[in-house]
């Protein structure tokens, strides 16, 4: 009997194009590929894994409360992104299966993108690309001025380990950083705000880095943006759903806020072609994480946390099931 | 006789759309426009500028010998940019013509912006951009990795004012930083290195913002590119003429070089059209220092210098005339 057959079996899950965790995967155990089958899922999941315990979900395939009902036996759900809002997290704790997420691995790195997005929209560096590009600079004419990025008051919406980031990151650029978050965090020396809308009055640029759950869905409404006036800037690097897009579209075509910087939408890769045509948004395929040094953190945490499952010690990046 | 005619006399100079100093102008001199006046220059120099004291060259009009001997009064010549690589400063020196520049007021915007072409590059902010716009994301397909910034090798050429702000904002990124400058400054924390060559080949990216003069001229050549390598990165907010620009175009296209965050280009605003179609540069039509902000600390600056030196008083922000 060869070694890899003797390791344990964990069930993976992925699209087409997130190849990036095969090796580290196939290297470390034998693995049950739904996307090696051409049934369809639950079909696959009822026939092949109703003794599987791990399940590697790469991606964000939607786990409800159906799907779980396939895997009987399982005792883990590891995760490879920061959110988790595409898992029912209450049927994992009523079921006792462990959910774990992709811990630290894209702080950095969702970090630096924030602050790229911040810096792009306000110092119109894509609309300046794409005119130099267009050939206008050449010819009489004055490209528009862009707004100030040091000192700008930055409230931000989720004060976790990439909100801090992205507040460390903005300190030397003299912005004044504050925060909302579900709680205060005393860790934290940023002035807290318990409710969006008086953020959003007190800032310039709004950020959005928390979880999306049913308290934060659409915690930016209109009267948010509203609030946060027509200078005013929103940068998205949560989820999609956590403004309500439909009004963002709006109060950026009508001026009510500023500019955007959005790396998620609500029905991504849909994005609202209204926005195609503004030069005070800047759009981002979803790629805040996407960098190789990312991808391989990620694959290290998740291989870390069935690791630590299969031999009975604490996970690495446990999610609080509520 | 009315206040303001009492008031000193100023020759100013600038383009059409240049008009950002007009008013804090206008409030505090009697002004000689050159740009209201149908002559050419050098004649209209001539006839109504020999008693001129002070000159304010709002752009980047060549103040050569030629156009000094037209003035034959001239004690103050007012920059309004921080370089003043336009400027035949040695004449200045012999003629005894003092020179000032923007001093501090563009220090933050250049920095912001060197930051943001810096992310906008390495993580495809402009080019993800462009395909969300296009369209194409929401199609099957994978957009392309980025690259990490956190942690890069940052090595700074010329570490004045903007140098050392860049610097700063990249430390909470985990940069590391290094520089060259014309001498070592103990004042500066981070590692120096006396030649280009060296500095290019041990770091990952390499920021330009040091003053164009004959020894920086042309700094970063077609060996310096070898050596920073095929995953390099140039950031320029100095002057377009610090990098020999052809073989720039050539080792972007070859991939000698992995890309650019280009500001300033050799005979702006003419760009080198191979550029236009590369996704590993972000092109930028000279506009680190363009916001209101900016612009407002420039014209405060140069009043200030003016009203300096017709009190008698020192000069905010002389240049060094060698």
């Amino acid at each position: 009997m060869s070694e890899s057959s003797e390791s344990p079996l964990v069930l993976v899950h992925r699209t087409p194009t997130l190849t990036y965790m095969d090796d580290h995967l196939s290297r470390n155990f034998r693995l049950l590929k739904t996307y090696a089958s051409p049934d369809p899922l639950p079909v696959f999941l009822s026939r092949h894994a109703a003794s599987v315990t791990a399940f590697v979900n790469i991606g964000r395939l939607k786990i409800d409360a159906e799907l779980l009902s396939h895997l009987p036996s399982l005792q883990l759900l590891v995760c490879t992104s920061v959110g988790t809002d595409h898992v029912d997290l209450a049927e994992c704790k009523r079921l006792g299966i462990a959910v774990t997420n992709a811990g630290d691995a894209f702080s950095d790195d969702v970090a630096d993108c924030a602050v790229g997005l911040l810096i792009s929209v306000l110092r119109l560096i894509s609309v300046g690309d794409r005119y130099v590009r267009s050939g206008k600079w050449a010819k009489p004419g004055e490209f528009q001025l862009g707004t100030k990025v040091s000192g700008k008051r930055v409230g931000i919406i989720g004060m976790g380990t990439i909100g801090s980031r992205i507040a460390k990151r903005l300190e030397p650029f003299g912005c004044i950083i504050s925060y909302n978050a579900r709680t205060q965090k005393q860790s934290i020396p940023y002035r807290y705000y318990s409710d969006v809308l008086s953020l959003a009055a007190d800032n310039d640029v709004l950020v959005l880095c928390c979880s999306l759950t049913d308290q934060t869905r659409h915690v930016v409404n209109r009267e948010v943006m509203e609030s946060l006036g027509k200078e005013g800037v929103i940068i998205n690097v949560g989820r999609g759903e956590l403004i309500d897009e439909k009004e963002m579209v709006k109060c950026l075509v009508e001026g009510v806020i500023g500019g955007a910087g959005l790396d998620v939408f609500e029905k991504e890769p849909q994005v609202p072609e209204e926005l195609f045509g503004l030069d005070n948004v800047v759009l981002s395929p979803h790629a805040a994480v996407a960098t190789p040094g990312a991808l391989e953190s990620v694959a290290q945490v998740a291989i870390a946390n069935l690791k630590a499952f299969f031999s009975n010690q604490p996970l690495v990046s446990p999610v609080r099931l509520g």
